[in-house]
């Protein structure tokens, strides 16, 4: 697979050749590497997971062939925020506007707030919620590698994460634990199920076969049309100004990435998830 | 170094030998593995992270060594939050007190609402907010091993952790770029610094120099004294019944575990960090 | 798992704390850590190996499940070579002299040779052949991780080993490819095999069903009962007399240790050699 | 870096879709993954060591600045062999024949031997030897990532490599011990050398400053313009006719492979080998 960078307006960016724009990863790499590529498609590009969701994509064949399927969508768009869980909600609805919302009304919402922050220059952030259904039982290591700790990991290393929870998450901090504990129960199929899914299917590191959900957080990113304080790569007072490209708000541009990403942990578990029948 | 597992009482836990606790990792290992050790000691046990704890404390000594110090403490008990944030505490107190909350007061409220808990027969979780100060620039990979990828990827893997946030986190995300934001300036012995830390210390996967702080959230812990509905290892009804050793929160434990995850991760990079004069 | 090093004599090395032995690890540790354990117990040591003989000898455990054996033997000793090939030998009779030597009447003569070296302070190499029958169809990777290239690897990795050669091995090379290559065949039970088998059982990097067998060359080893021109760590001239434990050849010592890390090998091959059916 | 595969012929290979070439990969990989690409162009093919070659081409510009130089060159076709050294050459003259031998009358008599097989439609293996100089001392792991473990995995993944030895290699066994160590002596410039080499520059799996020399076992390629016996893909019996592209000896071309890989290999190294002050 290839994917030839044909859209790049190297001299936007010419105006940052010495200067450090704030909240980027300009500054680091500069004192990192000794150089970086300021033209707007370096490492440090969110280009960069273009890569992600061509392989991603060739993992999702790969897991519907074993009937798991992976959704997620655009769940908060700065404090704009859905109420209802994965479960009420018509997933069907993502794909049918431009935020990613399965709540088509939402959806108009944060678009036009999303507008008014473009408008203004500005940008902001948001929520991505991902749901897998179909996972089998038994995927995930014990320790270090437990499935949730790489589904982290995973959505960590996307551009603008900051947080990541799953299953009841930072909420599910103030329940008792009579109160989050999933009781079990023996389904008509004769399978083990549990009433509740606050350990969002899974378990000791490893799924239980219940539904994976999780959220993953994104900063407003650092790209805005204002001027911003900062300096020159000679420490000297410096004003970065707005130009080049500016994606108000990447959330419904995230959702195949959070995809793709959560496709790649899911697959590498499944090729090591040997059978055991030796 | 080895630690001898000298403190155990097996026969506490006749009583799963064939049943499954609700939100353990029981029935995951059960159904992965074709067998568990039921008795307390197996590797979903948290006493696999005393080895973690070990090899941790040499790390900081490493660390120290580059003059990089490590602090986590309590924050949240239950719905029990500190509003202060860390540069408002004073970490010297973390060790006063049994539950490891830099502020005494707070720390007395939070071991009286464990104590009830724990005469309830029941568990419940809370946050750890950890602190890193004295990293240099420079520590962290582009692309998959950013630095705050890695430390969440170390934290998920704690027994009990739901979540993972560092910087502003998913408050963050409700922000507007323009206020998010961290704009540079040089301080007065020359080193470019930020006048905000929205970033937590990281800025596109590599450390920029400011403290690296972060929050980790714990769920209630799955072992109560209490009778709950679940199935044995045949898929038939049962009862477990709350008996062995019953920790109603541990979040005070985790403390040290935290650090140390924190400590092996920034040692890892240090090493990787390699002086770029070839 | 847990080996204590009991029968440690430290003061015998002594002599050696300030002076490098000629083709030890000294030098190289000396230079690279900045510190060096010359008591005989360091790392550099083949004690080290103890801990890959246990480990192997769970690896074997596993893949006697799947009719897998592996057998090792020397081969030669110094120019004592054995001119038979390992199907024309008994290998039954290996364990049943102190040489690990199947042709009884070499053994001795052999036997009678280390001797000799012993009492001249002095030592000598030789060469293990290790076989391994039973392995199925499918265990390696096709590009760098070939099964040949992991076994290279891990006999490389043994102290005092030289060489590695499969099949053919050097020999092979002087062949021509018409009386090289191994013409297929079907055999009564139906099984593709090769009438010849210079491949030692490995195609494009894939065990092919084939018994594989190869050699490990080990050299002569460093520590000498006699008088050695040498330098100390300020770089003087320095005698390095001959003191502390002395094997004249380990050649005998090393057949579980080829064993135990051709165990290992085999043993990740094969779990990562997932059955196809997904 | 991207290399077009635009010189296939696959209509030449229509003759093996449904039979196995005997010593070739087909086999192996029909088993294990159940599709080969019988084309020529397939991932077992040496096209392959395009990208290693291209790769190896940065490692190479990154070694030269730390003044470490690679050289391999052909000692070996068939029972043609070399007995001058690597010292007692000039490696300057490699280049200047087609064989890759710096011996230009070996050279030619080589070349004859080649174009003779190459005329009766068969093929010859060989041995490429490989000379690094310039090596610090400390490149290298002390236990399974010994320097020369490395070097002997990267060989053993070349297409045809059947052996690997370094220093005094196999016929090394054969020395006695005190013949074999090599002592040390301080130099005028008050550098620790040593007075021989069997240690081809490893002591410990670390390298010691000298140079780095090993050898690489070809077998003769497996393609040759014969009618061969074989089975097809039902286990009938077959006969594999002479046809598709041939190279009656790789040796030359695989002469920059090997030199690839060893520069990976180093580079590799000396990223890890992070200088000691912290």
């Amino acid at each position: 697979m290839l994917i030839w960078n044909e859209d790049q307006r190297s001299k936007d960016y010419s105006h940052i050749a010495e200067t450090f724009r704030p909240s980027h990863a300009d500054y680091t790499y500069h004192e990192k590497y000794g150089n970086r590529d300021y033209r707007g498609g370096g490492r440090s590009s969110a280009r960069e997971t273009a890569a992600r969701v061509a392989a991603g994509g060739l993992a999702k064949l790969f897991l519907q062939k074993q009937s798991i399927n992976i959704q997620a969508y655009v769940s908060q768009v700065g404090s704009l925020k859905l109420t209802k869980t994965y479960q009420e909600l018509d997933l069907t609805l993502i794909e049918t506007n431009a935020v990613r919302c399965p709540d088509p009304a939402m959806a108009q919402i944060m678009f036009d707030y999303i507008d008014g922050v473009r408008k203004n220059g500005d940008s902001v952030g948001g929520i991505i919620t991902c749901v897998i259904k179909g996972v089998p039982v038994g995927l995930g290591e014990p320790v270090f590698d437990k499935l949730h700790a790489e589904l982290g990991k995973a959505m960590l290393s996307i551009n603008a994460v900051k947080g990541f929870e799953y299953g009841s998450g930072f909420e599910g901090v103030s329940l008792l634990g009579s109160a989050h504990n999933d009781a079990f129960y023996t389904d008509e199929n004769g399978i083990v199920r549990t009433k509740t899914n606050h350990s969002g299917g899974i378990q000791g590191g490893i799924s239980n076969g219940e539904d994976i959900y999780f959220n993953v957080a994104f900063k407003p990113v650092a790209t805005i049309m204002q001027d911003q304080d900062s300096v020159d790569v000679n420490g000297d007072k410096a004003t970065v100004s707005g130009k080049g490209r500016h994606d108000p708000c990447v959330l419904p541009r995230a959702v195949p990435i959070v995809e793709a990403m959560a496709a790649l942990v899911l697959a590498d578990f499944s090729l090591r998830n040997r059978l055991s029948k030796v």
